[in-house]
């Protein structure tokens, strides 16, 4: 990265829901932005964490704990980090644009998961200026 | 971290200039946000690279490279990474509010810096809900 990247410039660069594109990597982790719409798969990432920051629109994690499941509302400029081992779907009935940190070579889809639909891409990240839209 | 954070919350919270907070880690990573205002002092980090999110305003960063010296202007919704051992130097004339990814234990001022002025913090990062204003 020789110059900044802008976001937004980011974010119209491709259309496809639910698939990830590295924006940038620090260390051994990569900066991901995705656009959401719809339903997710519910998975588990059994080795990290999954950072998440809403840059628009409005993105929901539901959360199966040990107290049971709940789900988290995140609004435009929330964050919320999805501890390692818990099983989570992001959904988003409306839309949304998100901001990922996790690191490289994690699976959108986790380390186990429901069947994944059409929607959902199964990928460790594409790059930002790249392929199919 | 049970319940999303609101970044512009957490901005609220406090006032003092180059001296972040930690919102969230993220396995061994921090994320902070931090307001900016005036020159930062030349600093590098010698094992790490350094994620820079503009927030709000504008973030400007002097990179010493091999080729030469030169600045990176961020606006808002911009993204930055300064790769180890790269001294650097970040400003902010008129301000700005940033969002920060490295991980814990970083020191705001590297492993080698000019000398700190007061205006600038030496920390790795103060609780979010913490102390002074």
């Amino acid at each position: 990265m020789t110059q900044p990247i802008d976001l937004s410039a980011a974010l119209a660069s491709f259309e496809r829901i639910w698939s990830p594109r590295v924006v940038a990597t620090v260390n051994d982790y990569d900066v991901r932005v995705a656009k959401t719409k719809g339903e997710h798969v519910w998975h588990v990432h059994n080795d990290t964490d999954e950072f998440f920051l809403v840059l628009d629109g409005q993105l929901r994690i539901a959360l199966r704990e040990e107290a049971g499941e709940r789900e988290v509302v995140l609004d435009r400029g929330s964050l919320f980090v999805v501890p390692r081992g818990v099983f989570h779907k992001p959904s988003s009935p409306a839309g949304a644009s998100v901001l990922v940190v996790e690191p490289s070579g994690t699976l959108s889809v986790g380390d186990e998961h429901d069947e994944v639909p059409d929607h959902v891409d199964v990928t460790v990240g594409h790059p930002l200026a790249g392929d199919a839209r």
